[in-house]
C-alpha cells in the first residue's frame, strides 16, 4: 500500500465493512423479492379458486338471505385488499403499444384510489381548458380576426386536444387494469376523439375570400369542442361526487352502506341524462353539418367527411351507452323496491355515465 | 327459508364457508400487503444509508486495491437486486403528464431487462419501417406520382412518426425509472422529433403546377427520415450486443466480466461513430436547405422554419453527446492502460450512444 498505514488502516476497515454490506444488503433484498413474490404467487392462486367457486356457485332465486350473503363473499373479495390478488384484467393492446410490457397496476388499494382521485382532478383541470378555449377562437375570430381563423393558434389548440385525449386514453386503460369497471365504450369513444384531433391537425385551415364559407369546416369542428366542454364539467361533478361515496366505503368497510350510493346521486342523474341527450343530438347533427358541407362542396377534403361520420359514430354509441346504463340502473332499483334480490347491485353502483 | 331444508342446507353451508374464506383471504392480503410494504421500507432506508456512506467516502489517488473494493461495493448495490430500493428517480414531468402518478418501476431485476429487451425489439421493427416507409413514399413519387406527393400517403407517415417518437419517449423515461442511465439529451432528441412529427401534420401538401418546388419541404424531411432509419439500425445491432453481455453479467453476478464489456463492442464503435458523424451532419445540412427553402420562398409557412431550426439543434446536440461519450470512454481506456483507477469505468460501461 502507497499510504502510510496509520492513514489507511481506518479507511480499509470503512471500506472493508461497505463491501460486506453492500453483500449483506444484497442477499437481503434478493431474498425478499423472492419471499414476497411466492407469498404473492400463493395468495393470487387462493383468491382465484375462491373467486371461481363465488361465480359458480347457483343459489334458488328466492333465498334472499343466502343471496345476501353471497353478495356479501363477493364484495369483501372485490373490493378489499384481496382485490389486488383477483386475475388481473390483461394491460390490453393500447398500453402494449404506448408503454411496452410494464406493470401500471397498483397493489395497494389506497394507491388505486389515489390515481382515480387524480384521473379526475385532470378531468377538472381540462374540461375548464376544453370550455375556453374554443370559446376563445370563435370570440377572436368576430372580434379581432374579421371572421377568418389564422392557422397557427386553431393548430395550437389540435395539438393540444390530441394530447388530452391521449392522456385520457392511456389514464383510463390504466383505471381499467387496476380494477375500474368503465364501460369499454367510453375508451373506445377517446379513441374516436384522437383519430378526430389528429386528422383536424391535417386539415387545411384557408384563408382569403369567402373565408366564412371554406372555414365552415373548422367552426362546426370547434362548436363540437365547446358542447364536448360542457358534458365533461357535469359528469366530472357526478363521478367525483360516487367517488367520493366509495373512498368512504372503503374506510368504512360496511356492506350496507352500498346501498345509499345509488340514491346519493339519483337527483344529479335527473339533471345529467337529459343535458347528456341534448348534447349527444347536438353531436349528431354537427356530423351531419360536416358531411352537408363536403357535399355541398364547400370544403370537400376527406377530413371533413371522416370527422363527420366519427361523430356521428360517436353520438350514437354514447346514446346506446348511457341507455344502457339508465336502464341496467333501473331494474336494479324495482328489484330493490321490491324487496328482493341485490344481487346486481354491486355491479351495477360501479357502471359510469362518462361523456 | 323457502326452499326445503334438504335441498338449502348445503348451499347454506357451502355460503357460509366462502364467507369465511373471503373475509380469511381478506385479512391475509391486508397483513401481507402491510409487511410488504414494512419490509421494503426498512431495505429502502438501509440501501440509501450504505450508497450515501458509499458516496462520501474519499479514498486517496494511489490506492488502487482500496478503490478497487469500492467500486465493487458500488457495483454490487447497483446492478444486483438491492438496485431496486435505491432511492427511486423521479417519474419526471412526461410520464405525469401522460400516465399520472402511477408507479412504473418494476422490482425485480429480470422484470427490468424484459423491458429493456422489449424496447430493443420495439426499435428494432421501427427502424425497418422508419426506412422502408419515407423510402416508398420518395419512390412511388417518381414512378406513379409524377413528382407529386398525394397528401394522404404522406400524412398517414407523419401520424405513425408521431405516435412512434412518443411511444419511445414513454419507453425511455419508464426505462431511465427502472434504473437505465440513458443520457437525459436522447429522450430530449425524441421530445424534438416528436414536435417535428407534429408540424410536420399541420404542413400543407400542395399540388398542382410547379409541385415539385413546392413540396421541396416535404421532400427533405423524407430523405432526414430515411435517413434517421438508418442511425437507427446501426445503433440497435450495437445496443442489443451491448444488453446480451449485461444479462450475461446479470446472471453471471461477476465483476470481472465487466472490464470486458467496452472490448466487446470497441470494433463496433469504430465502425458506429464515422457513420453517425456523418449522418449528423447530414441532419445540419437538412435543416439549413430548409432554412434556404423558406427564405427563398418557395413555402414560406412556419411549418418549414421551425422544422429546420429543430433539426439544427438535433445535429448539434447529438454531435456533443456523441463526442462527450467518445471522450469518457477513451479516458477510462487510458486509465486502464495505465494500469490504474478502474473507479469510473462502472459509470461509464453503461454510456450509451443512441442516435
Amino acid at each position: 500500500m502507497a499510504d502510510p498505514p496509520e492513514e489507511s488502516s481506518p479507511v480499509a476497515g470503512e471500506v472493508f465493512r461497505l463491501v460486506e454490506q453492500a453483500k449483506e444488503l444484497q442477499d437481503t433484498a434478493s431474498s425478499l423479492i423472492s419471499r414476497t413474490s411466492r407469498d404473492e404467487d400463493a395468495l393470487r392462486q387462493r383468491v382465484a379458486t375462491l373467486d371461481s367457486r363465488i361465480k359458480s356457485l347457483r343459489i334458488s332465486k328466492h333465498d334472499d338471505k343466502l343471496e345476501e350473503e353471497l353478495v356479501r363473499a363477493r364484495y369483501v373479495l372485490s373490493e378489499g385488499d384481496a382485490a389486488a390478488f383477483l386475475p388481473s384484467k390483461s394491460h390490453g393492446r393500447f398500453l402494449r403499444m404506448f408503454l411496452g410490457p410494464i406493470n401500471v397496476r397498483a397493489n395497494r388499494k389506497d394507491v388505486q384510489l389515489k390515481v382515480k382521485e387524480e384521473y379526475n382532478s385532470f378531468r377538472d383541470r381540462t374540461a375548464f381548458l376544453f370550455l375556453c378555449l374554443p370559446t376563445l377562437l370563435l370570440v377572436l375570430r368576430s372580434w379581432i380576426w374579421d371572421g377568418c381563423l389564422p392557422a397557427l393558434p386553431v393548430q395550437l389548440y389540435q395539438a393540444w386536444l390530441l394530447y388530452l385525449y391521449t392522456g385520457l386514453a392511456l389514464r383510463e386503460n390504466i383505471l381499467r387494469v387496476n380494477g375500474s369497471d368503465i364501460r369499454p365504450w367510453w375508451i373506445k369513444h377517446h379513441y374516436c376523439a384522437m383519430a378526430m384531433a389528429l386528422i383536424s391537425l391535417t386539415w387545411d385551415i384557408e384563408r382569403g375570400t369567402d373565408c366564412a364559407q371554406k372555414q365552415r369546416g373548422v367552426e362546426l369542428f370547434l362548436r363540437w369542442a365547446i358542447m364536448q366542454g360542457v358534458a365533461m364539467m357535469l359528469q366530472n361533478r357526478y363521478q367525483r361526487q360516487r367517488l367520493y361515496t366509495r373512498i368512504a366505503l372503503g374506510k368504512a368497510r360496511r356492506m350496507d352502506v352500498v346501498w345509499g350510493e345509488t340514491a346519493g346521486v339519483e337527483g344529479q342523474l335527473l339533471l345529467l341524462c337529459p343535458v347528456l341527450f341534448v348534447l349527444q343530438g347536438f353531436e349528431a347533427y354537427i356530423g351531419f353539418l360536416l358531411l352537408k358541407t363536403a357535399l355541398a362542396g364547400f370544403s370537400s377534403d376527406w377530413q371533413v367527411i371522416t370527422c363527420g361520420i366519427l361523430l356521428i359514430i360517436m353520438a350514437v354509441g354514447n346514446f346506446a351507452n348511457t341507455v344502457q346504463t339508465l336502464v341496467t340502473k333501473s331494474r336494479v332499483k324495482a328489484k330493490i323496491k321490491r324487496g328482493k334480490s341485490r344481487q346486481d347491485l354491486s355491479q351495477v353502483s360501479s357502471d359510469k355515465i362518462y361523456e
